[in-house]
């Protein structure tokens, strides 16, 4: 639920047009082969899939959360619903291994057995966002809801200062000016009469929103460049150990945070069948993102999940009966200029 | 007053970069000539001159009213201020057309005389606000004063339409997208809380607001077709024309409303220094106007008038105490991109 922004009738374009700068083996580790067209075309069609898969389980995402809110505030622990989908995520990644397994035998790049080497980074991505997740503790004090809410997205941004920096990919200066674009948009896009308070927003507010950008942004980043690291390593492999720290972070903040409601009113108490459809969708998301990492980038994430954003909002005005805003309509109008021109600013290269 | 929207620091890319795909006689109708480079150099120094003058002058055209207006509504007629801008705008083309007679004597392209065949065009362009400024009664009917305000920005997009219809003059894909993002930006830069009923204006008032924008983008172009079809003929000469058939329009005007009114109070009455200033301001921003019709476009013109637009709200907020709004940030920055790619979408080109 990190990001929620926009794209959506070029979107097609816009996500699948992303390239490297940098050509790496695809996930087979096959480059400089004759087949290379062929998998450029393999890898084209799994890139726009999973992209589509991430934009409509978090479209999704957003209006289940609206959903379940109707009703009033949360009724279960949040807690224990995130550490459920850390663990769904885990089993589903371990059911793709052992259809893998099956098929092609136990490798070098599928064997779910590491090295102290290989795993030792897996835990830093988790380790930031709980860092980010304490500040958010702490910013409230300086910056309301809806500035918070605008601020967010300062990830956009540090996003992608960071993905140049970090993964030293380089975007054009078209790109550039269309990424700029998105931010502006999505932040149009959610605009309501109580935004205007982000201007007064005092220097210590405006610091924590830019450190909690760059550790999020940080955080996306650093997964990219993991999963990455190895392209030929499963990326079921590769999830089932993110998933592993993930599940022991969320034990943790279950004990801290919902330990006497846990052990009063039990584990599964105010659990519904909302419930557990958004536990499926957030998992079934959280391997689209990191699918996304493994066959695309952190820029066709932040697309991804800004199209989705407004996907949210659109099909929200005919579920909830929301009022469509003239802010939405400039800040989507603005988001799909950006994912044309992203897409163009491919070509112009 | 008409156009009033934006641009800032990438100004002179914006709009000095704008090219002509249809390489036509300069001024002085020198094309194939050995000089071209050195008139090329010229041409361009004109243009950004011209622009810049037209941006400075527009400007400061919104501060001079806001100033106006800070003591309540206004005291003299407008129409009689209106007639009055038409005739300074003539004496200074004639003053102007002196100065020339007298530096090259009179030819063929400075002489004042003219043939029915080149003047009667010139009405057009005044006979079109006419109509334009007729509908603007009736459009209040079905959309009120905030919405009109949102309404007017169709005019970036009917000039764009008009632009390349009439005209035939190109913008790549890009500066179409940046072009689209400049109407996008200024709408987002005006908005403000009673914005949001535009979206329940009723089809007609959609439908008269899309008549009023072609009509005035239609003048523009129809303008910027009359003086640049013989572009050896001197500029003054085109003003004064079109200027006496200003002055005629605006007769008329002050016959049918302000009538009364200036012959019991006096044609004078209630003018005060700052009316005049407004007066020679008006006169010498519709000058800048014809001269960027005469050595750059319509597209520069809305830049021009549009980042004048920002430098106005920017101004009114250290001189009257504006608030900054988050609208305002976004949309500036929305059009600071628009002008960046507007340049940039030449040189890909």
């Amino acid at each position: 639920m990190e990001y929620m922004k926009i794209k959506d009738k070029g979107k097609d374009e816009g996500t699948t047009d992303i390239e490297d700068p940098h050509p790496r083996s695809g996930p087979g580790g096959i480059v400089n082969n004759p087949k290379t067209a062929i998998h450029e075309g393999s890898e084209w069609k799994r890139k726009s899939l999973v992209t589509i898969a991430l934009t409509v389980l978090t479209s999704s995402q957003g209006i289940l959360i609206a959903w379940s809110k109707r009703a009033g505030k949360y009724d279960y622990s949040v807690t224990s619903a995130n550490f459920l989908v850390e663990t769904l995520k885990c089993a589903l990644s371990l059911i793709a291994l052992f259809r893998t397994w099956k098929r092609e035998g136990i490798t070098e790049d599928n064997k779910l057995s590491t090295t102290w080497d290989e795993v030792k980074v897996y835990p830093i991505p988790a380790a930031l966002y709980l860092v980010k997740n304490l500040l958010q503790y702490y910013i409230f004090f300086y910056v309301d809801a809806p500035s918070y809410q605008i601020l967010k997205n300062l990830n956009i941004i540090s996003t992608g200062v960071l993905y140049r920096i970090i993964l030293n990919r380089k975007l054009t200066e078209i790109q550039w000016s269309a990424y700029i674009l998105l931010s502006i948009g999505c932040t149009t896009a959610q605009m309501n009469s109580s935004s205007d308070h982000v201007l007064q927003t005092p220097i210590q507010g405006w610091f924590m929103a830019i450190i909690m950008a760059l550790l999020s942004g940080f955080a996306g980043v650093y997964t990219e460049l993991i999963i990455k690291k190895r392209p030929s390593r499963n990326i079921n492999v590769q999830n089932f150990w993110l998933y592993i720290f993930g599940m022991i972070f969320n034990v943790g903040a279950m004990l801290t945070q919902d330990y006497d409601e846990i052990m009063n009113k039990g584990f599964f108490h105010g659990y519904s069948a909302i419930t557990v459809c958004m536990i499926i969708n957030h998992a079934l998301s959280g391997i689209a993102v990191s699918m996304v990492m493994k066959y695309a980038d952190n820029i066709v994430k932040v697309y991804s999940t800004s199209v989705a954003m407004l996907l949210t909002a659109v099909v929200s005005m005919f579920l909830f009966g929301f009022h469509l805003t003239l802010p939405f309509v400039l800040g989507s109008m603005v988001v799909s200029v950006s994912v044309y021109l992203h897409s163009k600013g491919k070509v112009l290269r």
